[in-house]
């Protein structure tokens, strides 16, 4: 690898988009050299992200072009809406370049759960099975070696960082878990749309998709292989008031002879070695709250087990455009292009924010 | 029963004292006579209760005075912290008085379940069996001849409401009953503490008590009463960003050949003659949110029958500070003293609020 | 006027549209015969209007159909955007009916402003001649008298009440009158657009409209009025992080040998009769903050004088769906009926809220 | 200057102490190697500032001793409440240590101004003339040369760097400027109060200290120092809900003969050559809002012409705990200590945020 890496934002003038510009801004060895947007072609990237003026001089938003960015990319993020990707990314693959994908298109591995829960076949399924599902605290060597990434949902992260150490240890009922997220608004995406008005939003505290979220998908696959047997959760989401954020708490039922010992050794080891997942045991608060990771790529993680009812209810909490998306498509970028794993993502979050 | 009945609020600077006091300004049979205080013995109701400025012209603080409540009131809410009512409520009794009584002392009908909880012996068992637990749609027969009510908690009263249909009609395994409320930050009272530091607590999403919250108490004992046997709920809440509101998520899963159509006709059954109980079935949103009860009694209900996995979720959506408390209090009160239920309680919520 | 006067709200899907109706839930000598909309046609009223579950029953929405409102209604309240009322309104007045215009189509009363704020000419300048400023402080008794009340906007009410007494009594140097108004999200109507998205909109503090807001026509207009001479203000508006409230703050120099006694004396005469405003001057808020009016009908004034540098700020905090609109608009039918002036609006405001 | 400079955080646990310490956990240059409190003494940094879990480990809370600050130290950051630095800054200085001082105790030059706005005699008036006021914008030589910094307060901060170019080129009438601030809930400190509870402070659009509000000593110190005649401002701020942020709007008349063009060249050419301050003259958003500034030490600054009533309003958008506190106090150290200015500030701010 040459120390610095051209990269290329697709869908650059959105919030994962922007995000992603923000974390490279600072990265020591990325250049953008591309940034492209349907809406905003010839604008300054501070045109719209308000929060870049000053950074990226001279760069301008274009339109897609893969010839272009062929010539003047190494890497590329996609931060396009669900369905766009899944042409973008053969094209992009066979000239060369590695892709980070945010969308959803590649990250189920069987091509049945894709028509199932996005109602249409997938038309590179072969392409499923190459594509790596981009959470290095479970496929680490797999990211380093991949030319496609397939960066998780935000929910499915927070989720599955709070579910993995008792389905890997399977220390819990795995026939009986319950995983209630709470997320901000800015997971939703940079449109207006009805619900995403400020008078209807603010304040929320509301279940949406309770039955069908497509997050499911990607939680119960990734649940299935830790377990190597398939389980299936009972999830529903939440939208309450906060721009950035996601918890998922998880309950469950322990297993018989598990107590809290067995629940802390399963946390520490199951992170023991990754820089960005931090384990709350201490401090002003007891439990994650994303509060404290705002702006960062950290994954604040925590449990509490109940003995009068023999359960456990687990924690994670991350920001939704950091460890939920940009931040960990940063981190995965590292991991493939071999550098530090860390590079410049070791900002602290925000405090008070 | 006299056509003015005269009523006194004990601890009534904080904020469920101040709400009873705003729902009794507009309570056609109400007089309010006394509002007592530590703190501010003295002034006006208004110079704490900014909001009431312009009503009770008047009425100042005053000190707690059981003789001369006993003179000038007919019926007492006590909006007191847990403690304080276990020895002002049989004198006031024995004064004739009807109660009302917000604090927790007397929710628990059975005494090992208080010294359990609290942490100590109840000084006064034999008035926790004439207690009635002021749920209406639990407990409106028992509530009409009641001296004494107990009023629930507020999340207690979300996650009730949600699972009762449930659990009287047996639809679910009641050996996995999760229970996952979200709560705005004036259930914790006006007094400010480090962790409603407005830099802390807006934007929270945060767990707390997930395994010992006391409000799990009256929970187990109420559904359990509706079962028939004994219940065990997971119950876990989180404080998120909103001043009112609590919102119970409840999660479960069905039992073999419970479909959606019994679930619908549990939750109608159960709920058909409710006058604050609205079923959520359609409109722009289809599933309750507490910011479409703000300022209310009204409690919104609603449910999901997945059955990809054979479970169901069921919402409650409720102002705290009223059907959480104030509103329920009223509502509790109507019905005692023989009045319309709905008296001086049908004023909208707020929208958008 | 029979004790029951029929109303129809236009525009009732909208957030004025819909307080109105709010509002006129719980007034007693109001029947809501109609409520058009042209999204909603045919819709129950709460499948918009969440909060208004269980009321209105029966009632849907309809298009607008004029012989309709003529055969069905005695009072119009048209809570339409501006400039579709400047037809509306005369058809309406035709019909015989009663008028009480949300839009700012009939606030101005010198066609030559209209045609300078709004570009274009009036279409019945005659018909501006007869509307009345719906502010009852100011134009009360025109009120009882008027066909066709223009309720005047949020924005305007809360600065013309703030800056009244020290323009009436000529207590300030006229000449240099700073207006500077924070307001809620919801005042920019119901529909969703880029700048109300929530991950926009929720923590703002952001000017807009700086040089040349619409409002600045009514506040000048008014204040000359009281003034009996042109008065020019900086007006300039800032969107806040909140649903509900505009604050105004008015900044003046005293004119010589005014001290704070005179000020005091102002304020206290020029609204010693006004049953909705309320002056602040003791509680544990020395100022106003619309916190305190949010759900209710009520101004809240107040003023503060410098000796150091011979200066004034006075502040009015209402809440824009109140005071500054439906909450003013149901005050001015009151009057314009006959009835109490007060009826169905002495509801207190939330606090908390 | 070695280049590894070790620095103290007195007050470290406060939200300036933390913020501090968050960005020199970036700073190349940098190592903190003190950090006291009196609250959390032998406990980690991440027991307080749970967004620094990870960072800083090994370091922490030690009790004030200011000898070990002599031995282990360069230079010290004092986050503390006013009236405490007046005696540890001379010991310090003593000590031959460099401070940067965040209290207002010696942000006044005059004696005379510190008594008439602290209600007391300044202990060590020689060390006032000796102080920097530490914006660099206005005293960049002076601070380089410095030993002891007084770091401005955050309203201070705005409301200066809005008014400065057109005080400086004397655009506006000098007698006639109000500045009207509206600041979020993390400038009042980090310790809880009636005022900053959460139910009472979210929401609020809430004057205080309308007329001696003590920023506004050094407001007219400054101004008047660029002026170099006497300046006195209308100032008020004003409380608004969200965590960071603070937006200046200065109101003034425009001197004859002055257009928009003349306050476009006074910007441009009085910011030429600033690092930190954005002029906001395109966008999606046309005027600055704190919102885009957030976690950041940059100031967005922008103004309006109003050729109607010929006055200008300008706007400068800081984070309080950014470019208003402990950002500007780590831009005062670079420039101290002979860096680049810029050194571990050019981090982009969140968006949304």
């Amino acid at each position: 690898m040459p120390s610095i890496v051209r990269a290329c934002v697709v869908g650059a003038s959105g919030y994962t988009g922007g995000e992603i510009l923000r974390y490279l801004a600072f990265h020591p060895n990325i250049e953008v050299t591309m940034a492209t947007s349907r809406e905003y072609v010839g604008l300054p990237i501070h045109y719209v992200h308000l929060n870049l003026r000053g950074f990226y001089k001279g760069l301008k938003f274009e339109p897609l072009d893969l010839d272009k960015i062929g010539s003047k990319c190494d890497i590329v993020f996609l931060s396009v809406p669900h369905g766009v990707s899944l042409e973008l990314v053969p094209k992009l693959l066979e000239m060369g370049l590695r892709v980070l994908d945010l969308s959803a298109d590649y990250r189920l591995k069987n091509p049945e759960d894709y028509k199932r829960w996005y109602n249409r076949e997938h038309p590179h399924p072969d392409l499923l099975a190459k594509a790596v599902y981009g959470l290095p605290e479970l496929h680490r060597d797999e990211i380093r070696n991949a030319r496609l990434v397939a960066v998780p949902g935000c929910n499915a992260t927070s989720s599955i960082l709070a579910a993995a150490p008792l389905v890997k240890y399977k220390l819990v009922d795995l026939d009986h878990i319950v995983i209630d997220v709470k997320v901000g608004s800015s997971e939703a995406g940079s449109k207006a749309y009805s619900g995403s008005h400020h008078p209807e939003r603010e304040n929320a505290i509301r279940p949406y998709d309770p039955t069908g979220h497509r997050h499911v998908a990607e939680i119960e696959q990734e649940l299935s292989l830790l377990a190597n047997r398939a389980i299936r959760v009972a999830f529903v989401p939440h939208a309450v008031s906060a721009i950035r954020g996601s918890l998922a708490t998880v309950h469950a039922w322990l297993n018989e002879g598990v107590d809290e010992k067995a629940v802390v050794r399963a946390f520490t080891t199951f992170y023991a070695k990754e820089p960005f997942v931090r384990i709350v045991r201490s401090g002003l608060l007891k439990y994650p709250d994303p509060k404290y990771v705002i702006g960062s790529n950290f994954a604040d993680v925590s449990f509490a087990v109940d003995n009068r009812v023999n359960r456990v209810a687990t924690f994670a909490a991350i920001d939704n455009l950091g460890k939920g998306s940009a931040g960990q498509a940063v981190q995965d970028m590292n991991i493939m292009l071999g550098f530090e794993e860390t590079l410049g993502l070791l900002i602290p979050p925000l405090k008070p924010a």
